[in-house]
Protein backbone atom coordinates (compact mmCIF):
# COMPACT_ATOMS: atom_id res chain seq x y z
CA UNK A 1 0.00 0.00 0.00
CA UNK A 2 0.96 3.44 -1.06
CA UNK A 3 2.36 5.52 2.30
CA UNK A 4 -0.23 8.29 1.78
CA UNK A 5 2.20 11.05 3.35
CA UNK A 6 4.89 10.73 0.60
CA UNK A 7 2.55 10.22 -2.29
CA UNK A 8 0.41 13.51 -1.26
CA UNK A 9 4.13 14.91 -1.52
CA UNK A 10 4.98 14.09 -5.15
CA UNK A 11 1.77 15.78 -6.43
CA UNK A 12 2.02 19.11 -7.99
CA UNK A 13 0.33 20.39 -4.83
CA UNK A 14 2.83 17.97 -2.81
CA UNK A 15 5.56 20.21 -4.46
CA UNK A 16 4.20 23.00 -4.00
CA UNK A 17 3.65 22.59 -0.21
CA UNK A 18 7.45 20.87 0.19
CA UNK A 19 8.58 24.17 -1.90
CA UNK A 20 6.47 26.96 0.45
CA UNK A 21 7.77 25.10 3.90
CA UNK A 22 11.59 25.16 2.42
CA UNK A 23 10.94 29.00 1.50
CA UNK A 24 9.34 29.96 4.77
CA UNK A 25 12.62 28.15 6.66
CA UNK A 26 14.68 29.85 4.99
CA UNK A 27 12.47 33.05 5.06
CA UNK A 28 13.44 32.75 8.79
CA UNK A 29 17.07 32.75 8.46
CA UNK A 30 16.86 35.54 5.78
CA UNK A 31 14.58 37.55 8.31
CA UNK A 32 16.92 36.95 11.48
CA UNK A 33 19.56 38.32 9.51
CA UNK A 34 18.46 41.23 8.23
CA UNK A 35 17.24 42.73 11.38
CA UNK A 36 20.90 41.39 12.80
CA UNK A 37 22.42 42.87 9.76
CA UNK A 38 21.30 46.52 10.96
CA UNK A 39 23.73 46.34 14.26
CA UNK A 40 27.15 45.15 11.88
CA UNK A 41 29.61 47.48 9.84
CA UNK A 42 29.04 47.62 6.30
CA UNK A 43 32.29 44.86 5.59
CA UNK A 44 30.31 42.74 8.60
CA UNK A 45 26.86 42.79 6.30
CA UNK A 46 29.01 41.27 3.25
CA UNK A 47 30.53 38.53 5.49
CA UNK A 48 26.68 37.92 6.47
CA UNK A 49 25.07 37.78 3.38
CA UNK A 50 27.43 35.24 2.16
CA UNK A 51 26.44 33.07 5.42
CA UNK A 52 22.96 33.71 5.31
CA UNK A 53 23.07 32.61 1.01
CA UNK A 54 24.98 29.30 1.94
CA UNK A 55 22.83 28.50 5.34
CA UNK A 56 19.67 28.59 3.35
CA UNK A 57 20.50 26.93 -0.04
CA UNK A 58 21.86 24.32 2.25
CA UNK A 59 18.43 24.37 4.32
CA UNK A 60 16.30 24.21 1.08
CA UNK A 61 18.10 21.90 -0.78
CA UNK A 62 18.62 19.19 2.47
CA UNK A 63 14.11 19.76 3.01
CA UNK A 64 14.05 19.06 -0.80
CA UNK A 65 16.15 16.06 -0.81
CA UNK A 66 14.96 14.34 1.84
CA UNK A 67 11.52 13.91 -0.09
CA UNK A 68 12.98 13.99 -3.52
CA UNK A 69 16.03 12.24 -3.65
CA UNK A 70 15.96 11.69 -7.49
CA UNK A 71 15.40 15.06 -8.59
CA UNK A 72 17.84 17.43 -9.56
CA UNK A 73 19.22 20.82 -7.92
CA UNK A 74 20.52 23.80 -9.68
CA UNK A 75 21.60 26.37 -6.98
CA UNK A 76 23.57 29.60 -7.10
CA UNK A 77 25.17 28.75 -4.43
CA UNK A 78 26.45 25.18 -5.65
CA UNK A 79 26.88 26.31 -9.28
CA UNK A 80 29.71 29.08 -8.43
CA UNK A 81 31.34 26.58 -6.36
CA UNK A 82 31.06 22.87 -8.91
CA UNK A 83 30.21 25.19 -12.21
CA UNK A 84 27.37 25.04 -14.77
CA UNK A 85 24.61 22.47 -14.17
CA UNK A 86 23.11 21.25 -17.20
CA UNK A 87 18.78 21.50 -16.90
CA UNK A 88 17.70 18.12 -18.39
CA UNK A 89 13.93 16.74 -18.36
CA UNK A 90 14.52 15.39 -15.03
CA UNK A 91 12.43 17.43 -12.24
CA UNK A 92 14.42 19.92 -11.35
CA UNK A 93 14.48 22.25 -8.25
CA UNK A 94 16.21 25.69 -9.35
CA UNK A 95 16.64 27.82 -5.66
CA UNK A 96 17.91 31.19 -5.79
CA UNK A 97 18.32 31.08 -1.27
CA UNK A 98 18.68 34.68 -1.48
CA UNK A 99 17.63 36.76 -4.41
CA UNK A 100 18.15 40.40 -3.69
CA UNK A 101 21.90 40.32 -1.97
CA UNK A 102 22.81 43.99 -2.22
CA UNK A 103 19.02 44.70 -0.42
CA UNK A 104 19.73 42.19 2.20
CA UNK A 105 23.84 43.94 2.75
CA UNK A 106 21.87 47.60 2.81
CA UNK A 107 18.52 46.23 4.69
CA UNK A 108 16.38 47.67 1.80
CA UNK A 109 13.34 45.57 2.41
CA UNK A 110 12.94 43.91 -1.55
CA UNK A 111 14.57 40.32 -0.78
CA UNK A 112 13.56 37.07 -1.27
CA UNK A 113 13.95 33.26 -1.43
CA UNK A 114 12.87 31.69 -4.89
CA UNK A 115 12.16 28.09 -5.55
CA UNK A 116 11.39 26.98 -8.96
CA UNK A 117 10.66 23.11 -10.22
CA UNK A 118 11.15 22.46 -13.95
CA UNK A 119 9.56 19.24 -15.18
CA UNK A 120 10.41 18.27 -18.91
CA UNK A 121 12.36 22.21 -18.72
CA UNK A 122 9.05 23.49 -17.96
CA UNK A 123 8.68 25.76 -15.29
CA UNK A 124 5.79 24.05 -12.97
CA UNK A 125 5.92 25.15 -9.39
CA UNK A 126 6.89 28.84 -8.29
CA UNK A 127 7.52 29.97 -5.01
CA UNK A 128 8.78 33.34 -4.27
CA UNK A 129 8.98 34.74 -0.56
CA UNK A 130 9.77 37.95 0.76
CA UNK A 131 10.23 37.29 4.50
CA UNK A 132 10.46 41.02 5.03
CA UNK A 133 7.18 42.09 4.43
CA UNK A 134 5.83 38.69 4.47
CA UNK A 135 4.24 38.32 0.90
CA UNK A 136 4.10 34.54 -0.09
CA UNK A 137 3.67 34.26 -4.28
CA UNK A 138 3.05 31.18 -5.33
CA UNK A 139 2.55 29.16 -9.12
CA UNK A 140 2.01 26.00 -9.90
CA UNK A 141 1.10 25.29 -13.95
CA UNK A 142 -2.12 25.14 -14.97
CA UNK A 143 -3.66 25.74 -11.20
CA UNK A 144 -3.13 29.62 -10.87
CA UNK A 145 -1.06 32.34 -9.00
CA UNK A 146 -1.27 33.42 -5.33
CA UNK A 147 -0.48 36.16 -2.96
CA UNK A 148 -0.53 35.05 0.31
CA UNK A 149 -2.95 32.53 -0.61
CA UNK A 150 -5.12 34.96 -2.64
CA UNK A 151 -5.28 34.77 -6.30
CA UNK A 152 -3.60 37.14 -8.42
CA UNK A 153 -3.51 38.52 -12.07
CA UNK A 154 -1.39 41.03 -14.44
CA UNK A 155 -2.14 44.25 -14.62
CA UNK A 156 -5.13 45.41 -17.14
CA UNK A 157 -2.83 48.26 -18.85
CA UNK A 158 -3.14 47.93 -22.50
CA UNK A 159 -1.14 51.39 -23.56
CA UNK A 160 2.98 51.58 -22.76
CA UNK A 161 2.53 55.01 -22.31
CA UNK A 162 0.62 54.68 -19.20
CA UNK A 163 2.54 51.67 -17.92
CA UNK A 164 5.06 51.48 -14.94
CA UNK A 165 8.01 49.73 -15.98
CA UNK A 166 10.42 48.16 -13.71
CA UNK A 167 14.69 46.74 -14.62
CA UNK A 168 17.31 46.40 -12.78
CA UNK A 169 21.08 47.82 -12.90
CA UNK A 170 22.89 44.62 -12.35
CA UNK A 171 26.67 44.00 -10.93
CA UNK A 172 28.75 44.67 -13.98
CA UNK A 173 29.97 47.82 -13.91
CA UNK A 174 31.97 47.71 -17.42
CA UNK A 175 31.15 50.62 -19.73
CA UNK A 176 29.42 48.58 -22.58
CA UNK A 177 27.32 47.12 -19.96
CA UNK A 178 26.29 50.27 -18.30
CA UNK A 179 26.01 52.01 -21.40
CA UNK A 180 23.48 49.82 -22.95
CA UNK A 181 21.93 49.89 -19.52
CA UNK A 182 21.52 53.63 -19.64
CA UNK A 183 20.81 53.75 -23.47
CA UNK A 184 17.40 51.53 -22.90
CA UNK A 185 16.41 53.27 -19.83
CA UNK A 186 17.08 56.47 -22.23
CA UNK A 187 15.00 55.09 -24.75
CA UNK A 188 12.11 53.59 -22.41
CA UNK A 189 11.56 56.51 -20.69
CA UNK A 190 9.98 58.40 -23.22
CA UNK A 191 7.59 55.24 -23.30
CA UNK A 192 6.58 55.05 -20.11
CA UNK A 193 4.97 56.29 -17.14
CA UNK A 194 7.26 55.83 -14.68
CA UNK A 195 10.22 53.30 -13.95
CA UNK A 196 10.88 51.04 -10.86
CA UNK A 197 14.62 49.62 -10.28
CA UNK A 198 14.22 47.63 -6.73
CA UNK A 199 16.99 45.17 -6.73
CA UNK A 200 15.23 41.75 -7.25
CA UNK A 201 14.78 40.10 -10.22
CA UNK A 202 12.56 37.18 -9.10
CA UNK A 203 10.50 39.72 -6.76
CA UNK A 204 10.02 42.11 -10.07
CA UNK A 205 8.60 38.72 -11.99
CA UNK A 206 5.90 38.96 -8.73
CA UNK A 207 5.22 42.35 -9.15
CA UNK A 208 4.27 41.66 -12.88
CA UNK A 209 2.17 38.81 -11.59
CA UNK A 210 0.11 40.85 -9.12
CA UNK A 211 -0.36 44.00 -10.95
CA UNK A 212 2.17 46.51 -9.53
CA UNK A 213 4.08 46.50 -12.15
CA UNK A 214 3.34 46.18 -15.77
CA UNK A 215 6.34 45.31 -17.66
CA UNK A 216 10.12 44.15 -16.74
CA UNK A 217 12.89 43.04 -18.73
CA UNK A 218 16.56 42.23 -17.63
CA UNK A 219 19.42 41.43 -19.45
CA UNK A 220 22.34 39.77 -17.77
CA UNK A 221 21.11 38.59 -14.54
CA UNK A 222 22.56 35.44 -12.29
CA UNK A 223 21.51 32.56 -13.56
CA UNK A 224 18.03 30.37 -14.29
CA UNK A 225 17.66 30.63 -10.21
CA UNK A 226 16.70 34.41 -10.25
CA UNK A 227 13.47 33.55 -13.10
CA UNK A 228 12.67 29.80 -12.31
CA UNK A 229 10.10 30.34 -9.77
CA UNK A 230 8.55 33.67 -10.70
CA UNK A 231 8.19 32.49 -14.64
CA UNK A 232 5.56 30.23 -13.46
CA UNK A 233 3.99 33.14 -11.04
CA UNK A 234 3.75 35.79 -14.29
CA UNK A 235 2.25 32.64 -16.63
CA UNK A 236 -0.51 31.62 -14.00
CA UNK A 237 -1.41 35.12 -12.92
CA UNK A 238 -2.24 35.56 -16.76
CA UNK A 239 1.52 37.82 -18.02
CA UNK A 240 3.66 36.81 -20.65
CA UNK A 241 7.12 36.06 -20.18
CA UNK A 242 9.21 35.92 -23.19
CA UNK A 243 13.10 37.27 -24.67
CA UNK A 244 13.59 40.67 -24.44
CA UNK A 245 14.18 40.31 -28.38
CA UNK A 246 10.32 38.88 -28.34
CA UNK A 247 11.63 35.01 -29.05
CA UNK A 248 10.50 32.36 -26.53
CA UNK A 249 11.47 33.02 -23.17
CA UNK A 250 14.81 30.36 -22.20
CA UNK A 251 15.47 29.83 -18.77
CA UNK A 252 19.15 29.37 -18.98
CA UNK A 253 19.27 32.54 -21.21
CA UNK A 254 19.92 35.31 -18.45
CA UNK A 255 17.84 37.40 -20.58
CA UNK A 256 14.34 38.09 -19.39
CA UNK A 257 10.97 40.44 -20.23
CA UNK A 258 7.32 40.52 -18.85
CA UNK A 259 4.39 42.00 -18.97
CA UNK A 260 0.52 41.73 -19.20
CA UNK A 261 -0.48 40.04 -22.54
CA UNK A 262 -1.29 43.89 -24.43
CA UNK A 263 2.19 45.26 -23.82
CA UNK A 264 4.24 42.69 -24.99
CA UNK A 265 4.39 43.73 -28.82
CA UNK A 266 5.13 47.54 -27.65
CA UNK A 267 7.74 46.43 -25.20
CA UNK A 268 9.18 44.24 -27.31
CA UNK A 269 9.56 46.86 -29.85
CA UNK A 270 10.72 49.35 -27.48
CA UNK A 271 13.76 47.16 -26.61
CA UNK A 272 14.68 45.86 -30.18
CA UNK A 273 15.41 49.59 -31.07
CA UNK A 274 18.17 49.94 -28.58
CA UNK A 275 19.72 46.34 -29.20
CA UNK B 1 -5.06 80.10 33.38
CA UNK B 2 -3.60 78.30 30.28
CA UNK B 3 -5.37 75.23 28.60
CA UNK B 4 -2.87 72.58 29.32
CA UNK B 5 -4.81 70.02 26.97
CA UNK B 6 -4.00 73.12 24.47
CA UNK B 7 -0.21 74.11 25.66
CA UNK B 8 0.87 70.75 25.28
CA UNK B 9 -0.09 70.67 21.97
CA UNK B 10 2.04 73.33 21.12
CA UNK B 11 5.53 72.44 22.49
CA UNK B 12 7.48 70.86 20.00
CA UNK B 13 6.41 67.33 20.72
CA UNK B 14 2.73 68.22 20.63
CA UNK B 15 2.96 69.44 16.98
CA UNK B 16 4.83 65.67 16.28
CA UNK B 17 1.88 64.01 17.91
CA UNK B 18 -0.64 66.31 16.06
CA UNK B 19 1.05 65.47 13.00
CA UNK B 20 1.34 61.72 13.80
CA UNK B 21 -2.38 61.77 14.56
CA UNK B 22 -3.08 63.33 11.11
CA UNK B 23 -0.67 61.12 8.46
CA UNK B 24 -2.18 58.16 10.48
CA UNK B 25 -5.78 59.68 9.49
CA UNK B 26 -5.08 60.24 6.51
CA UNK B 27 -3.14 56.90 5.94
CA UNK B 28 -6.14 55.13 6.48
CA UNK B 29 -7.56 56.42 3.13
CA UNK B 30 -4.78 56.31 1.40
CA UNK B 31 -4.81 52.21 2.54
CA UNK B 32 -8.41 51.66 1.62
CA UNK B 33 -7.84 53.73 -1.73
CA UNK B 34 -4.77 51.26 -2.28
CA UNK B 35 -6.46 48.00 -1.68
CA UNK B 36 -9.74 49.45 -3.63
CA UNK B 37 -7.50 50.66 -6.24
CA UNK B 38 -6.72 46.41 -7.34
CA UNK B 39 -10.17 46.29 -8.38
CA UNK B 40 -11.06 49.00 -10.73
CA UNK B 41 -9.51 49.57 -14.45
CA UNK B 42 -6.69 52.26 -14.82
CA UNK B 43 -8.74 54.96 -15.39
CA UNK B 44 -10.55 54.26 -12.55
CA UNK B 45 -7.60 54.11 -10.54
CA UNK B 46 -6.36 57.48 -11.85
CA UNK B 47 -9.60 59.27 -10.41
CA UNK B 48 -9.06 57.57 -6.93
CA UNK B 49 -5.83 58.95 -6.94
CA UNK B 50 -6.97 62.13 -7.37
CA UNK B 51 -9.77 61.32 -4.76
CA UNK B 52 -7.61 60.56 -2.38
CA UNK B 53 -4.91 63.14 -2.85
CA UNK B 54 -7.91 65.80 -2.31
CA UNK B 55 -9.45 63.89 1.09
CA UNK B 56 -6.36 63.23 2.59
CA UNK B 57 -4.76 67.24 2.24
CA UNK B 58 -8.35 68.11 3.18
CA UNK B 59 -8.12 65.87 6.41
CA UNK B 60 -4.92 67.23 7.22
CA UNK B 61 -5.16 70.76 6.59
CA UNK B 62 -8.89 70.55 8.85
CA UNK B 63 -6.98 68.81 11.80
CA UNK B 64 -3.90 70.99 11.91
CA UNK B 65 -5.99 74.12 11.14
CA UNK B 66 -8.09 73.56 13.89
CA UNK B 67 -5.41 73.07 16.62
CA UNK B 68 -2.93 75.42 15.12
CA UNK B 69 -5.32 78.58 13.27
CA UNK B 70 -2.58 81.48 13.34
CA UNK B 71 -0.24 79.02 11.62
CA UNK B 72 0.38 78.92 8.03
CA UNK B 73 -0.07 75.92 5.22
CA UNK B 74 1.50 74.63 1.96
CA UNK B 75 -0.12 71.89 0.21
CA UNK B 76 0.26 69.92 -3.01
CA UNK B 77 -3.25 70.29 -4.04
CA UNK B 78 -4.26 73.95 -2.89
CA UNK B 79 -1.21 75.51 -4.72
CA UNK B 80 -1.70 73.54 -7.76
CA UNK B 81 -5.35 75.50 -7.34
CA UNK B 82 -4.62 78.58 -5.45
CA UNK B 83 -0.66 79.16 -6.86
CA UNK B 84 2.24 79.08 -5.22
CA UNK B 85 2.59 80.36 -1.30
CA UNK B 86 5.21 81.74 -0.34
CA UNK B 87 7.71 80.33 2.56
CA UNK B 88 7.37 82.45 5.33
CA UNK B 89 9.27 82.89 8.89
CA UNK B 90 5.60 81.65 10.39
CA UNK B 91 5.20 78.85 11.59
CA UNK B 92 4.26 76.77 8.47
CA UNK B 93 2.65 73.18 8.04
CA UNK B 94 3.98 71.46 4.52
CA UNK B 95 1.82 68.65 3.10
CA UNK B 96 2.17 65.96 0.74
CA UNK B 97 -0.77 64.40 1.45
CA UNK B 98 -0.01 61.32 -0.90
CA UNK B 99 3.61 60.89 -2.51
CA UNK B 100 3.99 58.65 -4.47
CA UNK B 101 0.81 58.95 -7.17
CA UNK B 102 2.18 56.83 -9.53
CA UNK B 103 2.81 53.80 -6.64
CA UNK B 104 -0.52 54.16 -6.20
CA UNK B 105 -2.15 53.84 -9.31
CA UNK B 106 -0.27 50.90 -10.05
CA UNK B 107 -0.83 49.11 -6.75
CA UNK B 108 2.87 49.61 -5.70
CA UNK B 109 3.30 49.79 -2.20
CA UNK B 110 5.62 52.26 -1.77
CA UNK B 111 3.25 55.45 -0.72
CA UNK B 112 2.85 57.93 1.95
CA UNK B 113 1.90 61.05 3.52
CA UNK B 114 4.21 63.37 4.29
CA UNK B 115 3.94 66.38 6.50
CA UNK B 116 6.80 69.08 7.44
CA UNK B 117 6.56 71.78 10.09
CA UNK B 118 9.06 74.46 9.41
CA UNK B 119 9.26 77.41 11.89
CA UNK B 120 11.76 80.27 11.09
CA UNK B 121 12.00 78.54 7.74
CA UNK B 122 13.83 76.03 9.30
CA UNK B 123 12.53 72.40 8.94
CA UNK B 124 11.22 71.62 12.42
CA UNK B 125 8.62 68.32 12.30
CA UNK B 126 8.82 65.56 9.81
CA UNK B 127 6.36 62.48 10.17
CA UNK B 128 6.31 60.58 7.20
CA UNK B 129 4.05 57.63 7.03
CA UNK B 130 3.92 54.29 4.51
CA UNK B 131 0.25 52.96 5.79
CA UNK B 132 0.84 49.79 3.46
CA UNK B 133 3.81 48.41 5.07
CA UNK B 134 2.85 50.66 8.21
CA UNK B 135 5.99 52.34 8.87
CA UNK B 136 5.99 55.77 10.62
CA UNK B 137 9.03 57.78 10.16
CA UNK B 138 9.45 60.70 12.33
CA UNK B 139 11.90 63.38 13.45
CA UNK B 140 11.90 66.66 15.56
CA UNK B 141 14.92 69.05 15.12
CA UNK B 142 17.22 68.21 18.26
CA UNK B 143 15.52 65.39 19.39
CA UNK B 144 16.49 62.45 17.45
CA UNK B 145 14.45 60.44 14.44
CA UNK B 146 12.48 56.85 14.77
CA UNK B 147 11.05 54.52 12.49
CA UNK B 148 8.06 53.42 14.23
CA UNK B 149 9.06 54.80 17.50
CA UNK B 150 12.60 53.26 17.40
CA UNK B 151 16.10 55.41 16.87
CA UNK B 152 17.47 54.86 13.69
CA UNK B 153 20.64 56.48 11.82
CA UNK B 154 21.97 57.18 8.54
CA UNK B 155 24.22 53.81 7.56
CA UNK B 156 28.23 54.25 7.93
CA UNK B 157 29.35 53.53 4.39
CA UNK B 158 31.96 55.42 4.01
CA UNK B 159 32.93 54.54 -0.10
CA UNK B 160 30.70 55.39 -2.98
CA UNK B 161 31.49 52.16 -4.62
CA UNK B 162 30.11 50.02 -2.07
CA UNK B 163 27.07 52.54 -1.71
CA UNK B 164 22.95 52.18 -2.20
CA UNK B 165 22.46 55.00 -4.54
CA UNK B 166 18.82 56.28 -4.72
CA UNK B 167 17.00 59.01 -7.33
CA UNK B 168 13.85 58.69 -9.31
CA UNK B 169 13.14 59.63 -12.82
CA UNK B 170 10.23 62.43 -12.13
CA UNK B 171 7.21 62.96 -14.18
CA UNK B 172 8.88 64.80 -17.19
CA UNK B 173 9.58 63.21 -20.73
CA UNK B 174 10.68 65.86 -22.46
CA UNK B 175 14.15 65.61 -24.29
CA UNK B 176 16.28 67.59 -22.51
CA UNK B 177 15.10 66.00 -19.34
CA UNK B 178 15.47 62.75 -19.59
CA UNK B 179 18.62 62.85 -21.65
CA UNK B 180 19.94 64.35 -18.07
CA UNK B 181 18.47 62.20 -16.19
CA UNK B 182 19.92 58.86 -18.34
CA UNK B 183 23.03 60.94 -18.21
CA UNK B 184 23.94 61.33 -14.58
CA UNK B 185 22.43 57.70 -13.97
CA UNK B 186 25.21 56.70 -16.44
CA UNK B 187 27.92 59.02 -15.16
CA UNK B 188 26.87 57.51 -11.37
CA UNK B 189 26.52 53.74 -12.19
CA UNK B 190 30.45 53.54 -12.72
CA UNK B 191 30.73 54.67 -9.31
CA UNK B 192 28.10 52.92 -6.73
CA UNK B 193 27.21 49.53 -6.40
CA UNK B 194 23.78 49.50 -7.10
CA UNK B 195 20.46 52.18 -8.33
CA UNK B 196 17.22 52.14 -6.59
CA UNK B 197 14.13 53.87 -7.94
CA UNK B 198 11.35 53.17 -6.09
CA UNK B 199 8.91 56.34 -6.67
CA UNK B 200 8.66 58.25 -3.25
CA UNK B 201 11.00 61.49 -2.67
CA UNK B 202 9.90 61.24 1.26
CA UNK B 203 10.53 57.99 1.24
CA UNK B 204 14.15 58.04 -0.30
CA UNK B 205 14.69 60.59 2.32
CA UNK B 206 13.60 58.29 4.96
CA UNK B 207 15.98 55.27 3.51
CA UNK B 208 18.74 57.76 3.78
CA UNK B 209 17.69 58.50 7.36
CA UNK B 210 17.01 54.83 8.55
CA UNK B 211 20.57 53.77 6.90
CA UNK B 212 18.62 51.52 4.01
CA UNK B 213 19.90 53.68 1.40
CA UNK B 214 23.37 55.23 1.42
CA UNK B 215 23.04 58.09 -1.21
CA UNK B 216 19.93 60.16 -2.99
CA UNK B 217 19.49 62.64 -5.32
CA UNK B 218 16.64 64.28 -7.48
CA UNK B 219 16.08 67.44 -9.64
CA UNK B 220 12.79 69.11 -10.97
CA UNK B 221 10.34 67.02 -8.07
CA UNK B 222 7.00 68.99 -7.60
CA UNK B 223 7.38 70.96 -4.46
CA UNK B 224 8.63 71.24 -1.07
CA UNK B 225 6.19 69.73 0.13
CA UNK B 226 8.13 66.16 -1.03
CA UNK B 227 11.01 67.24 1.22
CA UNK B 228 9.83 68.90 4.35
CA UNK B 229 8.93 66.13 6.84
CA UNK B 230 12.17 64.26 5.19
CA UNK B 231 14.39 66.80 5.68
CA UNK B 232 13.97 66.86 9.38
CA UNK B 233 14.47 63.40 9.11
CA UNK B 234 17.31 62.50 7.76
CA UNK B 235 19.34 65.65 9.51
CA UNK B 236 17.70 64.11 13.29
CA UNK B 237 19.06 60.67 12.04
CA UNK B 238 22.45 61.95 11.49
CA UNK B 239 22.43 62.19 8.21
CA UNK B 240 22.78 65.08 5.61
CA UNK B 241 20.60 66.86 3.25
CA UNK B 242 22.32 69.19 0.59
CA UNK B 243 22.00 70.97 -2.82
CA UNK B 244 23.04 68.45 -5.67
CA UNK B 245 25.75 70.89 -6.60
CA UNK B 246 27.07 70.82 -2.83
CA UNK B 247 25.37 74.12 -1.70
CA UNK B 248 22.72 74.78 1.45
CA UNK B 249 20.06 72.59 0.83
CA UNK B 250 16.96 75.16 0.05
CA UNK B 251 13.43 73.42 0.29
CA UNK B 252 12.04 75.22 -2.30
CA UNK B 253 14.44 74.98 -5.22
CA UNK B 254 12.96 70.98 -6.30
CA UNK B 255 16.44 70.35 -6.21
CA UNK B 256 17.56 67.79 -3.36
CA UNK B 257 20.53 65.50 -2.49
CA UNK B 258 20.92 63.40 0.62
CA UNK B 259 23.49 61.16 2.37
CA UNK B 260 25.66 59.91 5.43
CA UNK B 261 27.90 62.67 6.04
CA UNK B 262 30.84 60.58 4.93
CA UNK B 263 29.48 60.28 1.02
CA UNK B 264 28.64 63.94 0.90
CA UNK B 265 31.87 65.07 -0.92
CA UNK B 266 31.97 62.13 -3.77
CA UNK B 267 28.57 62.25 -4.40
CA UNK B 268 28.58 65.96 -4.88
CA UNK B 269 31.72 65.32 -7.21
CA UNK B 270 29.56 62.87 -9.44
CA UNK B 271 26.85 64.78 -9.73
CA UNK B 272 28.50 68.11 -10.21
CA UNK B 273 30.19 66.24 -13.24
CA UNK B 274 27.39 65.83 -14.77
CA UNK B 275 25.55 69.07 -14.23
Amino acid sequence: MADTGRSSRTSLFGYLASAVDAARKAGEIIRNGFHQNKHVEHKGAVDLVTETDKACEELIFNHLKQLYPTHKFIGEETTAAFGTTELTDEPTWIVDPLDGTTNFVHGFPFVCVSIGLTIGKIPTIGVVYNPIIDELFTGVHGKGAFLNEKPIKASSQTDLMTALLATEAGTKRDKLTIDATTQRINSLLFKVRSLRMCGSCALDLCGIACGRLDAFYEVGFGGPWDVAGGAVIVREAGGVIFDPSGGDFDITSQRVAASNPFLKDELVAALVEKE
